[in-house]
C-alpha cells in the first residue's frame, strides 16, 4: 500500500513521524508492506511554492492509496489573502480527491475524563461518531461573490441528490456497526436543503431496518451534545453543521488532543488527520501529543486498508500506554509520567 | 405604552400572563400606563385563521409599541407543511416588523448554578450577551428552492452591507454598557459572506475606540464557549451561526428556564420571548417557570421604553425570590419551596 504523507505545518511534521514509526511496527508484526511519500501542504507548501496546495501534492495523492496529514496553518500565514491560506490547501485536497465523508469518532478515555469541561456523571459513557458531508454546500457553492460594488454579498449552500445520498448511506451503514442510531441533523424548519436532506433520510431508512433514526435541528443538538452527548450514537449532518458540531463536541471528553478523523472517498481511499491544530505554541519542542495522528493512522488501517486487526492493535496500544500512566504534556494523569512526542511513540510502538 | 400580547401556544398561554401581572405591579409602583392588546400567532392562530401568522396579528404588531410573545408549537403541527407550521409566525413576525437584533443575555443564577452540566469552575462567573441578527442570511435569502427536476437544491446565504453595519454597531454599543469586550464570530477562512463582516468589523471598531474586539471563527468558538465560557462578554454574528451558538450557550449555565430575549427594530420597538419553547408535555399544569417571560419583559422596560430602573427592579425581585428559596418544578434548590406558575408570579410581584 502506498501512502502519502503531508506534514504541513507546526506540530504536523512532529507527528507525522509517529504516524511512520506506527505503520513500519504494523507492517514488521503483520508482514506488510507500506511505501511512503512525502509532500508539502499548508503553510510550509506556500513558502516553498507560493501555493498552499501545489500541484504535484495533488497528483501524488491521486495515486496514493491513502494520505495521512499532519495539521496546516500557523501565525506566519495569518494575514495572507484568502488563496494563500494553509487552510485552502486542506479544502482544496478535499475537494481534489472528492473525500465527502468526514468521520470523526469521540470518544473519552477513563483516565483523562477528568479533564472535561462536563461533569462526569453527564459525559461519562459518551461515544459517538460524527459523520460530516465534506465536500459540498457552503464551503463549495456558488455564487459566493460582492456584488453591488461591494455593497452586498451572497454564499450558496447547495447539494445534489446524490451528494445527499451517498453521505446518508454512509452514516446509515456506520451506524450498523455501531449501536444502531442514527441521528440526522438539519434545520428543515427554515433551510429548503434541510427539507431535501430530510426526505432523502425517509426514504433511505426503508433499506437499513436494524438502524433506528431521529432528526434533530441543529440547534437543539447544540444544546444536547452538552446536556446529554451520550444519547447520541451516529450523527450526520450536512458540511457547516458538521464543522460547527464536531468542533463542540470534540472537547466535550477532555481528549481533543487524542482525536482522529477520516475523510473518505467512495472507492475508499481517504485522508486521515488529527482533529487539532498546529499548535504553533509549542512546535519543534518535541512534546506535542503524537496519539490522535497515531488514532488516524488505525483508521486508514481500518477504512482504507480494510486491516481491522492491525487498526485494533493500535488502539489497544494507546489505551494500555495510557493505563501505563504514560502521558504528553497537554495531559495529566495521576501519578503518571510525562514525556515527549518521541517516547510516547515508542511505548505505542 | 401599547403592548400586543402574544401568547402563542402550550406554557406560553400560561406565563403570558406572569408578564401582564408584573407590568400591573410596575404601573402601579411607578405610575405608569401599560395598554394590552392579545392577538393569536402559531399554532393556535393556525387552528383559527388557518395561517401561523393572521394579517390582523401583524398589524397589530405593527402598532405596538412593544411585543411580548409566549412560545410557538407542539406536536398538533409538528407534521404540517412547513408553510403551516407554528415558527413560520416567528419567522414571519421578526421579518415583518423588521427585528434585526436578537438579544440574548445568558448569565447563571448562583443557587442554579449545580445544575449546569460544566462543572462549577469553569461555568462560574460566565455572563455573556449574544447579539445575533435576526432578519437576513440563510434565513431569507433566495433562490431557496428545488432545481433540476428535485434533484438538487440551493439556499442562500446574503447580506447587505447595510444589514451587516447595523448589527455590527448595536454589538459594539451593547459591549460599550457591559464590560468592553466584543467577539465578532464568522467563518472568514470559507465564506465570501464573512469575509465582508469581518472588513466591517475592521471599518467601525476605530468609532468605539473603548471596545476590545477579536474575531473568532465558529467552530473554534463553538468550542470555546464549553471549555472556557467565561472569556466571552458581548459576541456578536450573522443570523445561522447566532441560532446554533445561542442555544449552545443557553444550557451552560443550567438555567434554560430563566433565559430571556430582545428582538429589536432601529427605532427600539422590540418584541421579547423566553428562549424556551412551548413545553407541551407541561402545559396546562399550570407548573410552568413564569422566570424566562418575567425576565423579557424586563428588557421589554429597558430597551424598548428605557425603563431602566422599572426592568431592574424586576430582575431583582427574581433574584430575591430565588433567594428566598422559592423554584418551579424544572428547578432544584436545596431546603427550597416548590410553587406553580401563579405562586412563583405572585412572589415576584
Ligand atoms: C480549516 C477549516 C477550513 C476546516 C473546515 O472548516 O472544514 C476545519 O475547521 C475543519 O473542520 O477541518
Ligand atoms: C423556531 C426557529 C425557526 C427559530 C430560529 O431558528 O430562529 C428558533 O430556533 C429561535 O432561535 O428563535
Amino acid at each position: 500500500k502506498h501512502v502519502v504523507l503531508l506534514p504541513g505545518d507546526g506540530i504536523g511534521k512532529e507527528v507525522i513521524n509517529s504516524a511512520k514509526d506506527v505503520l513500519h511496527a504494523i507492517a514488521e508484526e503483520f508482514n506488510h508492506e507500506f511505501s511512503f511519500e512525502t509532500h508539502e501542504i499548508g503553510g510550509a507548501a506556500i513558502d516553498q511554492y507560493g501555493t498552499p496546495l501545489p500541484e504535484s501534492t495533488v497528483e501524488a495523492c491521486g495515486q496514493a492509496d491513502a494520505v495521512l496529514l499532519g495539521a496546516v496553518g500557523g501565525p506566519k500565514w495569518d494575514n495572507n489573502p484568502s488563496h494563500l491560506r494553509p487552510e485552502r490547501g486542506l479544502l482544496g485536497i478535499r475537494k481534489a480527491l472528492d473525500l465527502y465523508a468526514n468521520l470523526r469518532p469521540i470518544k473519552g478515555f477513563k483516565n483523562l475524563l477528568h479533564a472535561s469541561p462536563l461533569k462526569e456523571e453527564v459525559v461519562s459513557g459518551s461515544d459517538l461518531l460524527i459523520v460530516r458531508e465534506l465536500t459540498g454546500g457552503l464551503y463549495f457553492g456558488t455564487p459566493s461573490e460582492r456584488r453591488d460594488n461591494g455593497q452586498s454579498v451572497v454564499d450558496t449552500l447547495s447539494y445534489t441528490r446524490k451528494e445527499i445520498e451517498r453521505i446518508v448511506d454512509k452514516a446509515f451503514q456506520a451506524a450498523q456497526q455501531r449501536r444502531g442510531h442514527l441521528t440526522s441533523v438539519d434545520k428543515a424548519n427554515v433551510l429548503e436543503s434541510s427539507k431535501l436532506w430530510r426526505e432523502i433520510v425517509e426514504e433511505k431508512k426503508a433499506q437499513y431496518p436494524d438502524v433506528t433514526v431521529e432528526h434533530a435541528l441543529v440547534d437543539s443538538t447544540a444544546m444536547k451534545l452538552i446536556t446529554n452527548p451520550t444519547q447520541f450514537d451516529v450523527i450526520v449532518t450536512e458540511n457547516m453543521f458538521g464543522d460547527i458540531l464536531s468542533d463542540e463536541a470534540s472537547v466535550l471528553t477532555g481528549s481533543l488532543g487524542m482525536l482522529p478523523s477520516a475523510s473518505l472517498r467512495e472507492d475508499g481511499v481517504g485522508l486521515y488527520e488529527p482533529v487539532h491544530g498546529s499548535a504553533p505554541d509549542i512546535a519543534g519542542k518535541g512534546i506535542a501529543n503524537p496519539v490522535a495522528m497515531i488514532l488516524s493512522t488505525a483508521l486508514m488501517l481500518r477504512y482504507s486498508f480494510e486491516l481491522e486487526a492491525e487498526a485494533k492493535l493500535i488502539e489497544d496500544a494507546v489505551q494500555s500506554v495510557l493505563d501505563s500512566g504514560f502521558h504528553t504534556s497537554d495531559l495529566q494523569i495521576s501519578n503518571g509520567r510525562l514525556v515527549g512526542t518521541a517516547e510516547m511513540t515508542k511505548h505505542i510502538v
